[in-house]
């Protein structure tokens, strides 16, 4: 049995769609045991009756988006964030899933839960949807703005880690986010870090990888610092939603348009469901000693089930465990 | 009469591409006048022709995107690249339009034809559509892929200039590419380059944008570093490319899907010259002492003509007095 401790306030759609999503998950995977963290008479009349495999612990106080980080999971000790991560560094929860605020997970995962020895800098790492079917892990998304080249050597350890671990990927391949595919190319944290990724035995490093080429599929993961990474991550959201809205334009702009469009509504949905980011998870914050995932912040109830078994299989297959011993390898 | 120097051998498809471009050019706009720089013999045999306002200049060497961009600028006297921009800095020519290697422009843009004083850092600044039909500037886009925060005070006049004069906004929405809409966010680079932006009292600064929202049109001109900018452009490329090639498997997997997909061909089509980004010519190398157009490499026929129309609007609009002024009121 995994046991997850879930943040109930945290996300657009909270406290409804967290508490859905716990019993979609409950419902749908039947080795997890999950611990809702928030005001117990809400989650109560939100579940409508008892589960046993749902404990509520109760928690009165929220940390938002407005506060501090850092400071508020110094002072907020009665929020539903801090009494699910000192859930999980005292051992009681193995994993945590939050869509809250990114900046209180990242503070909560480094200073509540601790970090990795070894490793200098958890970064947040969605995946991403690729064209060959299969996720992408961008590592990092905005955890570390200002990166040194180390830092990203650990983020292509620890990208090698979750793919392995939990995707599966025999041997992943680690590409660095460039403005260019030859060698000599970029700016001074990617020159300084190319040959550094070059060096290293325990990962399969294929060098370079342009922005244009990030949903070939061609890489498994790709490292970049948290600036580049979150300007990538939010172009890509941002782009396929613009591109919608402007196909929706000149397909609803004549009769044969509209006709057509209606035939392809199913095609439609399953390109949509292909695209939908949602189905990997969220983002595992990476590096700290538990599993955590930080999930969109519009989640729904299904994204809230997918990160919960997205926690799920990250413990089943020893995450933590994996990045211990590739830094102490090292 | 606009005279324009056009590098015949810069691109994927040059010298073909490029002289049809010239041709379609001639035709459709009166009052210019094409310098093409390349071997004369095969540009001769192309034109098939003779035409009143287009002469050759004979160039038998030429930049390829292997050379060290610097030293080739500096020691191929004879190639199409470099004729050309000798022509712009003699003054024969007040406009140049090239497809080839971006650093062998940039090197010949601030070696040859020089930076305007008061200006650090020339920057590529290509234009992308947008939702609202209206295209926004992406300052700097490779030229620069490490930034001082002063640098992007330039970029925001710079695309303030281009905007306004060129594209006639009348007060340039300016922003700045970053992770978060709040004042306070962002890595060292933009959380420095932000009050600087804000105490100018010579662009309209809108605050910070995030990668989401780049083609929502809500501004005119987004500054960024080279490098994230680079990362920002190539993704919007891949990403069209790769959400339509991704559609496509679904919109050929069934025959209703076939027949819908018929059915929209022509909204498609309309939407593909809507997102087409050749329309708006190619990318401005903003701060040299001459109006430079970089082409996109895979430029064909119709981007030559467009770039060479933004070339000689450019021109028309005095748009290097007028980033001079700008610097000068300063």
């Amino acid at each position: 049995m995994y046991t997850i401790a879930v943040d109930a306030m945290g996300g657009d759609n909270a406290p409804q769609a967290v508490v859905a999503g716990c019993i979609e998950a409950i419902n749908e995977y039947k080795d997890i045991k999950l611990i809702i963290c928030g005001p117990k008479e809400k989650i109560k009349e939100l579940l409508g009756k008892d589960y046993d495999r749902i404990e509520i612990v109760d928690a009165q106080d929220v940390i938002t988006n407005h506060d501090q980080p850092t400071m508020a999971i110094r002072r907020k000790s009665e929020s539903s964030l801090v009494k699910a991560m000192e859930l999980v560094k005292s051992g009681a929860a193995q994993g945590l899933v939050c869509a809250g605020s990114t900046g209180a997970v990242l503070a909560g995962g480094i200073f509540k839960v601790g970090r990795i020895r070894g490793i200098e800098r958890p970064a947040l790492a969605p995946l991403l949807p690729t064209v060959q079917g299969k996720p992408v892990m961008l590592i990092d998304c905005g955890a570390n703005v200002d990166c040194k080249p180390q830092y990203l050597t650990n983020f292509a350890l620890m990208g090698t880690a979750y793919m392995r671990s939990v995707i599966g990927v025999k041997e992943p391949k680690v590409a660095l986010l460039n403005i260019g595919a030859e060698d000599e190319k970029g700016n001074e944290l990617t020159k300084a870090a190319y040959p550094l990724l070059k060096e290293m035995t325990n990962i399969n490093f294929i060098g370079n990888m342009e922005a244009r080429d990030v949903l070939s599929g061609d890489a498994d993961v790709l490292v970049c610092d948290g600036f580049a990474g979150n300007v990538l991550l939010k172009n890509t959201e941002g782009l396929a939603s613009s591109l919608m809205s402007m196909m929706k334009v000149e397909f609803t702009s004549d009769f044969r348009s509209k006709i057509g469009a209606l035939l392809l509504k199913p095609a439609f949905k399953r390109f949509k469901k292909r695209m939908d980011y949602t189905e990997y998870g969220g983002a595992p914050l990476l590096g700290v000693n538990g599993v955590i995932i930080k999930g969109h912040g519009s989640s729904n109830a299904r994204a809230f089930s997918r990160a919960i078994l997205q926690a799920r299989n990250a413990i089943e297959s020893n995450l933590v465990g994996d990045i211990v011993s590739s830094i102490e390898k090292m």
